[in-house]
């Protein structure tokens, strides 16, 4: 019997128990070299080899292109938010951002210190709730790149598929919270970064997918450490990268190619949000937030009649070991995170408690 | 029998085996909550009560006055480097810094964006195997801050005590690779920064301890990420913290508390140093590359009469299960990184091999 428990968290979020398993060995001695992971030189062949396979496994997984670089970095896709713009924006021109939610809206302030910032598509009309349509994108003339949100962890909407900008400018995308959780065409892609704390790994490390004219063409008269240029050079090793966290995503890959890989991911996704889907839709007293067509298949937001009922099922959820379920202030109610690590035992368990809690409250 | 060998590695490096265990016991399941320290919400109680004890300890073995911010955050000393002057160094200021080695030079030519620097002291007219006296410190009329490196990692140089700087020019030291080895007067400092890998625990957490009022003083108008103000007011939670990383540097801190805190720590550090280099001393085959007055207790660099023997040296070393003890190629020859969770029994073993080699090759 595991002493675990099912952690809808957010993020930091559940990682697959042999990741852990395999992280708590190497702790103590990595590979038989007498020397625990977080204390090997990022220098010496050990840790190297750790590196390599990282990169190795990544470009496997997502069939990345020779053509774009690989890198594990530090802080978050808040770092991102300001280094992309101080890479590839300048003064007189203009950045073209979907605003999809909070995470949009803090990419958009930090871009706006370094160029003009055109909004070409926002749900923030209703709360969110959606993803505007291609329709809907009022690209600027000739954007220097084109910024989306993947998923919006916040309000639980996620982009079906990536917009099309306009030709010629780089599509870059905060894919933090739903990274690999579905195959992934790189092509379509100038950077892509993702904080690792939901699908990849421990927080601390942030991977950044980024084709390699783009990191010749960005700014050059930058802090060392703000320039993409400097760590595509020296693979992330510019500096002391954060090593045990590079291990633990090189684990999680390992796991997700070991399992059939990103469609087979992606799979499993669906049929897990559906479980919970699928009863909300069938719920006359609970309802999700997000509109049908722009559900996220790695955050279910859902609300109860009233605030009374909600604070009655979370704590009726905390009876259950059902963890993590309270959705962000911004939205209320309840939010299910079930990013790939996430059981479907656990999406299940979720919805034998809303039946039984809206036959005895409904 | 411990599978371990002796890890002379000058970082990341070795750490205490209890705080492994720990380490690997919290990656299952923190504090019985049934959920691993890297799956917790950095905004949950679990986490919060680990980040309020790193805070806790942290004060309380170095006597951090209440007037000085304790911050965990990303990228290193490399990012240190440059937000240091990014936040208070403008075109028209100077700031001071002393040169005693390549990390140094690095934060040097990083400040150079920001502002003027001026070049206190150096040591480089005989490759930084010294500190410069106090008496060779030329300080400018009213620089910004003055910047020290108070232990030099490739050079096997420490300050004895710190530099005095002008009147009014608040202290800043790169501590990375002695922090708390020793007592430490935090009132001397305006603030002191440290990558965790070699005395606080893994890579890719940095411990910046600053002042309050130079929190208030500092640049505001950049990237929100790059600002003190940020992380001091959202007391290191702005955005993700490296959760796992926090962790394991509070179970250094308490370490280092239930070992007797800093003095202890110091007195420890005298002995094992001495080990080796009171042996050093006696040699005539080994010849420590550091000015006596200048050495360090964290790495103690050495070298053989020739390049040949110093490589038979190392592979024998390897042969014996002591590992990391190639020297940096600026230096040449060994280093023996001794940092606080290295064992005497480490230092006992290198000198008996010395002894041997010496008699054989001698």
């Amino acid at each position: 019997m595991s002493d675990r428990i099912f952690n809808f968290s957010a993020g930091p979020a559940v990682l697959p128990e042999e990741v852990i398993h395999n992280s708590q060995e190497a702790l103590w001695n990595l590979a038989g070299s007498g020397i625990g992971v977080m204390e090997h030189s990022h220098r010496g062949k050990e840790f190297s080899a750790v590196a390599d396979r990282a990169e190795a496994l990544c470009r496997e997984i997502a069939d990345i292109p020779a053509d774009y670089d690989v890198l594990f970095l530090q802080g978050g896709a808040s770092t991102q938010f300001f280094m992309v713009p101080m890479n590839f924006l300048t003064p007189e021109a203009t950045a073209d951002y979907v605003m999809t939610g909070a995470w949009s809206q803090k990419a958009v302030a930090e871009a706006k210190r370094f160029g003009r910032v055109h909004v070409a598509a926002s749900s923030e009309d209703q709360n969110f709730s959606y993803i505007p349509a291609p329709g809907e994108h009022r690209w600027s003339e000739r954007p220097v790149y084109a910024h989306f949100t993947s998923n919006n962890t916040i309000f639980g909407t996620q982009w079906s598929t990536e917009p099309i900008p306009p030709s010629g400018a780089p599509l870059i995308c905060d894919a933090s919270s739903d990274i690999f959780s579905r195959p992934i065409d790189v092509r379509k892609y100038g950077l892509i970064y993702a904080g690792a704390q939901k699908n990849l790994g421990p927080s601390g490390i942030t991977l950044v997918i980024v084709r390699k004219d783009l990191v010749e063409r960005a700014a050059s008269n930058l802090p060392t450490m703000l320039q993409y240029r400097t760590h595509a050079k020296e693979k992330s090793m510019y500096n002391t990268p954060p090593t045990f966290g590079i291990f633990v995503v090189a684990e999680v890959f390992a796991w997700i190619k070991a399992n059939g890989g990103l469609a087979a991911t992606a799979e499993r996704n669906r049929a897990k949000a559906a479980v919970i889907y699928d009863y909300l839709d069938r719920s006359s007293f609970f309802r999700g937030t997000a509109r049908r067509d722009s559900r996220s298949l790695m955050n279910v937001c859902f609300r109860a009649p009233s605030e009374e009922l909600e604070e009655k099922f979370l704590a009726e959820a905390k009876k259950r070991k059902l963890s993590g379920l309270k959705g962000h202030r911004s939205v209320g109610g309840m939010r299910a995170s079930i990013y790939n690590a996430f059981p479907q035992a656990g999406c299940e368990a979720l919805v034998s408690l809303m039946a039984e809690f809206e036959k005895a409250n409904g």
